[in-house]
Formats: C-alpha cells, structure tokens, sequence
C-alpha cells in the first residue's frame, strides 16, 4: 500500500516529511515557482515546487518539466515537506515538492466542467464524483444506511436478501421488466414486498433489506429511476400501522443523528443546510385531513382518485412545517381505493386501510402499512383489485400456514439522501443512475 | 405491539404473569392436561393448561376447546403463569395459560416434514426457515454482515450501490441474462466489478458493497445460484494484490470474530461446528506450487487449463490444514490465461497474475487481484482474450481521465456461510434460492 497522509489529516501533522497521493485539480505552473493543487477522498492541498532551472544560476530541473506536463485529472503520487504556512488560503499549509511519481495520466481535455449540464455530467459521472460534494453525499448516504442498520441489529432485527429474480409479478404486471430465463421467463422484483413479508409465517419476527428494486417506469422526473435502492423493513405483532410507524421514526432519527454528528459542519458549508433531527412523535395526520387542509389552503388537487399530487405534498409539508416545527409528517388511513389489496383496511370503515405515506421535506419517500393476514379476507381483496387469486399462489400460500399480525414499509434511500441535503434531482445523489434513456456508463 | 417476552428471555424473568408469542411446534391433548411447545423467533417454550372439564368437579372449560383445536403451525399469543420447573426438560420452566389469541390458523396438513428432501423444503421456504437451524443460519449471517460492514466503516470506506442494469457485458458475453429494457435491452450484472472500479478514477479511495448479482448458469452444482449475493470491495493506492489480501483477511477476520462471540455456542450446538477464528497472514501459495502439492498428493487435476478443479480445492485446503494449521489459503499468481483480462500481470513475467482465489475449509469463496490500470496494456490485454475494445469503450474511459493503481476482491456471502458451518449446499444458506429450475416461490 502507497503509505500517504490524508489530506484530512495534514493539518494535524507536524511539519516534516509526508507523502499525499490524489489527482490534480489545478496546475499553476508560473516563472520562478509551481503549484499543485491535489485533491483526494478528503480535501485538496497545495503542493509547491521553486524551480531551479531559471534564476542566476539555472540547473536541471527534473521535476519542473514534470509538473509542466502534467495534465488535470492525473492521479499521482508525491512526497516531499510539509509545512504550516498562514499565508496558504488553502488550509495554511503546504508541501513542497520532492519527487512526483505519477501513477495514471489523465487526456489532456477534460470532457465535462463544473457548469455542465447533469445529463452531460452523467455521462462522464466518474469525473462528476470527484467533486467534494459528490463525495459528500456518498459519505452521508454510506453513515446514513450504517446507521440505520446498527439500529436494526442493536434491535434484533434480520437482515435478509430477498431475490430480484420472481416468476410472476410482484404488485402489478405494470411497469415490470421482464428477463429471459433459461426456456422461461422471469420478472425483476419491483419491491421485496411479498419475500419479507414471507420472513413473517417463516417466523423471523423482525427483519430489514437494503437492496435494488426495478421499475419500468417510463416517467422523466426528478424523483423517479428504473432501478433504486429500497430500504424495507417488516416485523410481526403489530397492533396497526401505528406501530410501524413507530419503529419508523426511530429509525430515521438514529440515521440523521448519525449524519449530523459526523457530517454537520460539512453539509452546512457545501449545501447550505441546517438539518434538524427530527423527534419521535412526528406528526399523523389522516389523508382526508390533508386533503382538507390543502383545500383550506387554496389548492384543488387536480387528481381524480384522491391521492395527494407532488404539489399536495409539498404544501402539507409547508403547513406541517409551520404548524408542528415537522420537517416530516405521516398521512395515514389511506383510501383503500387507492392502496394496494394486501394494506389491511380498518376493522370499522373498509374504505380506509392501516397505511401511511411518510412526507420529508415537500416530497414522499416511504410507504408503510399493517398487511392484511387473514388469507380469506385477502383474497377478497385481491379479486376487487381485479387480481386473479390464482396467479398469487404462491403468496397467499404464505397466509395458509399460519402467520402473525405483520407490517412494515419501504423507503427510498436516494429520495431522503436528496431531500435531507437540499438537491433537485436523485440524479445527483445515484452512483450510476438509470432511467428509460440511461443505461450507461 | 404485542408486549411479549421473547422464550429466550424467559429464563432470566422472575414467575408470574407474562405473554408469550410464536408458533404451536406440538400439542399433547391429554386427558387431564394439555401442553403446547410454541416457538417463536429465539427459543420453544412449553405451555400447559390443566383441564377443568374433567374429574370430579368438571366445569366448562373453553380454552381446553381451543387448545384441542389448534394445528401445528398456528401463530398465537398466550398470557399465562410463568413457572420456573426443573422438572420440565425445556429449559426448566413453563407457563400455565391463562388465555390464548388465535392470530393466524394452520392448515391442519403441514406440506413439508423435518425428512423431506431440499427440493420439497424450498418448494415451502417459509416453512423450512421456522427450524431453529433456519433461523440461526440467518442470524449468523447477519451478524456476519454487520462486522464486515463495521469494519469498512472503522477503516473509512465509502458503501456503493452499483447498476445491476447496465447496456453490455460486465465480463462475458456468456451466462448473461437478457432483460427487456423499453425499445432497447439491457443485462443484468455478473458482477459489480467494472463499477466498484469506477470508483477509483471517480477518487473515491475505497469501497465495498453487498448486493445480488446474476448468472444465468445451467449448472446444479452445491455451490452454485443464478442470484447470488455478492460481497465486493475495491481500494486504490495498492502496490500489489499483496495488499488486496491484507485487507480481505482482516475483514473476514472482524466478520468471524463477530460470529464467534454471538454465535460460536449455538453453532456449535446445532451444526457440531468448532471453528476457529483465523490469524493473519493466512497462507500464500502460488498456484504453480498448488499444483505440484496437489500432484504430489496424487491427484491429477482434469482440467485442460490448468485451474483447479473442486476435489484440487479441498485437497490444496486439507494440506495446508495439516501443515499450516488454517482453514484459509491464498492461492496466488494465476496463470493469465485463465484469469480475465483485467487482472493485472506481473512485471517480470506476464504469464501469471497479481491475483488469487481464497479456499475456505476446501472450497473457493472469493477472486481478488490488482487491476491493469494502464489503458494501453489493458486494451492489448482484452484483445488477446478476444474481445473487442469497442464494446468496452465506456469501461476504458473509466482510465483515460487519470485512475490511481486499484485492486479488490468479490466474495459469495452464501458459500462463505455455507462453509463456516459444514452444510452441504448454499441451498440451506439461501432466503430463497434461485437456479435454473427454480424462481418460485
């Protein structure tokens, strides 16, 4: 292993000399004297180097003609001293120069700058994460589901792998990709949805799964990708959807105190954002109350089926804000109308069921709900979804057997990750985002 | 939420009143006394209910009834008398009832038993994972997970989630699932290797991920799936695959260790497994050396290619058992023919590689290597195994735009888990196994 100091770490070290390996950002390359300004996983520094070929009494100059040649983006390798220095704008220190090793010469020409457009950008998106920010939002997203998982194991939790790979469609035959199988054919998993619901007759009491779903989704928007990351969790014994909800806000709240303490100060200077973390309760607020409460507050959702709109969202988010201090809100008791048949609809009223949408910051990222468990009732509700009963054999299989009361939800990893910093587009926050025209890099 | 004690907590609660929640295992309807063993997710218990409608006294007796009534596998919820009871054989206590919660019946006729064959147990997954076997199984490899995760996270890697769509081939045409892709197609990944190397260039420094990848095999070996999870790591600034291998015994080092400490009893317990966690540096035996060893043993390898065969596996495994105390060996150095074109050669001869597979208790677990960063060499490099760099353009960007030296590893999570504890398929490690006569359920 190349043995190198963080840039992180340089200012903690004493004066003397180091090595730092990273790319080059900018090459001042001036008369008498050449600076580099190398960045790593951690930050950049300026790297110095006085030339001796020019002056009174010029000699060779080995690594002067080095630096000259050295193009922006090229990974290398330097040791040389390190040296506090206030007047360096650049974290006040600097290391002069050595020996340069360079270990990948970048093309001259850089195919994208800061100011290209984010389609561009995606095509070139190993350049475009080398931007601090971009390896912000991956530290944050990676302290994010760290978190969120210790909270799962110090709970007990399962984590499992459901496949990705079904014989027959998950929710809907809509928006399924299909895959050649051998002599047949398979769909790929829109969500985990039925398999850690099976956790559940299997006896496994609580599990978790952070994993890929697909989507053949042929929408363009700042929210929507074909494959993302879903983050689901279901457990047995609940009372309603009450309690899922409970197990929910504890666990977002471990994930955002995680990345407050250690990425606070830094999302603050790079996004401009102030998060709070959040505190259990978060507000419930019923669907036909918001819908009221929209209403009251002059906007007509234009949706015939009664769910909220992304404008909806946006606006009980804002009254949420405002009158609660909530950057996040349940809506609960959605229509059964417009929920899927394995939501569980309320003992009383089977137009409404136990389930939510989780709101944060303006937009939805997680759904939730107690699963309905009594097989009878189930298929009930599958046929009046128009479902045919005989094509989900094999989940309603799991209800025959025996299986305990059970709920959970699914959450959006790139959509909180977008909304906790600020950003427009999940395309800013995906490794390598996938939508109907994007397939590559 | 149902407050319940979990049976394992048992032992350590004082008598009386407590509520206990799982699954009827059996039902003894005696005459004048009933017993069930309810298991839940930690533990059986039993529970006895005297009659009271018998005798001389005999007095309506309505949980008698239920109790008479209950099939195997019917989750319920019991509040009952804890009583610790030396005389009771399982785990010296019961709980007389007071009442029981039918939450979820069962059909009379369980379809599997503890002697069916896997194929009959995977046909009802579900029911296969209620055994504690089951359950510990996945425990253990959540644990196993955790550690592993933990130590990146210690050691300041950045978690991925890398495309499992992507436009063409991540390694070969061959075994390559084809999905519909809206007017295009797209595959599915093999593996996440061009991907978590993206990282590299991209400045990331050092990665991992856990997630599936997919191969459409044919074959039914024990040891192999179409899905598989796959446990990946790639870092830069590595002076030679030597430096790959340090890492990943230090990680599978954190993740043993972990399993030890929660698990080691239990495993012990239920697979008659004493494993050992491993000490670092684990052997390191070029391959050419394997393959005299093995000679010497008096096995012939059958393998026109020189690679190693399974039987070669668990002999070169059994050998350094017995000479070298551990259940770990690097197998360094493969030939370049046999190895993909992007492992990098050594210097001074580029018959072989800076590469090597890890056997674990006689099988392969895992390939790692440096990685030909230098885009000339690994053009000339792919066109010697036949391929054609124009296919490969957006993957030989990833090394025009400056990369630092990189490496890593890919590991199956199954066979690693499988061969901890001594089973003979990862079809027993697996939520839900995928083959190529197997999407169901």
């Amino acid at each position: 292993m190349t043995e190198r100091t963080l840039v992180q770490k340089l200012a903690s070290t004493p004066d003397g000399p180091v090595r730092v390996a990273g790319w080059v950002e900018t090459v001042r390359d001036q008369k008498k004297v050449q600076f580099i300004v190398l960045r790593d996983e951690t930050g950049a520094v300026q790297l110095v180097h006085p030339r001796t070929d020019v002056g009174e009494n010029p000699v060779d100059d080995p690594i002067a003609a080095q630096i000259s040649a050295l193009t922006h983006g090229t990974f290398l390798s330097v040791e040389g001293e390190l040296k506090a220095d206030e007047r360096v704008k650049l974290g006040g220190l600097e290391v002069k120069i050595g020996s340069v090793d360079v270990a990948g010469v970048a093309f001259p020409e850089p195919p994208i700058a800061d100011d290209s457009s984010i389609d561009k950008r995606l095509d070139w998106r190993f350049l475009d994460l080398r931007r601090p920010e971009q390896n912000l939002i991956a530290r944050v997203q990676t302290t994010f589901e760290h978190a969120l998982r210790t909270w799962w194991i110090d709970n007990d939790f399962i984590e499992i792998h459901t496949p990705k790979l079904m014989a027959s469609a998950s929710e809907s035959r809509a928006e399924l990709f299909e895959v050649g199988y051998f002599e047949t054919k398979a769909y790929l998993a829109q969500s985990p949805q039925f398999f850690k619901q099976m956790a559940q007759p299997a006896g496994f009491g609580k599990v978790f799964e952070i994993a890929p779903a697909f989507r053949a989704d042929p929408s363009f928007t700042s929210r929507h990708a074909t494959e993302f990351i879903s983050v689901d969790s279901e457990f047995s014994w609940i009372d309603s959807h009450d309690d899922v909800m409970k197990v929910h806000e504890q666990l977002l709240i471990a994930g955002l105190t995680a990345v407050k303490e250690k990425h606070g100060e830094a999302i603050t200077a790079a996004f401009g954002v102030e998060f709070e973390v959040p505190t259990a309760p978060f507000p419930r607020i019923p669907l036909a109350e918001v819908r009221r409460i929209v209403a009251e507050g002059g906007y007509e959702i234009p949706r015939a089926d009664g769910d909220l709109d992304p404008e909806a969202e946006r606006r009980i988010s804002e009254w949420v804000k405002a009158n609660h201090g909530s950057d996040f809100v349940f809506v609960t008791d959605y229509d059964s109308s417009i929920r899927p048949f394995y939501h569980q609809r309320h003992e009383g009223d089977g137009s409404i069921t136990k389930s939510y949408d989780l709101i944060y910051n303006g937009a939805e990222i997680s759904t939730g709900a107690q699963r309905e468990h009594r097989v009878d009732v189930l298929i009930e509700q599958a046929k009046e979804k128009g479902l045919d009963p005989e094509e989900l054999e094999f989940y309603l299989d799991f209800f025959r057997h025996g299986v305990p009361p059970h709920g959970g939800f699914g959450m959006g990893l790139a959509r909180v990750i977008m909304l906790l910093l600020g950003l427009p587009s999940i395309r800013e926050v995906i490794y390598l985002f996938r939508g109907p025209n994007r397939l590559e890099p």
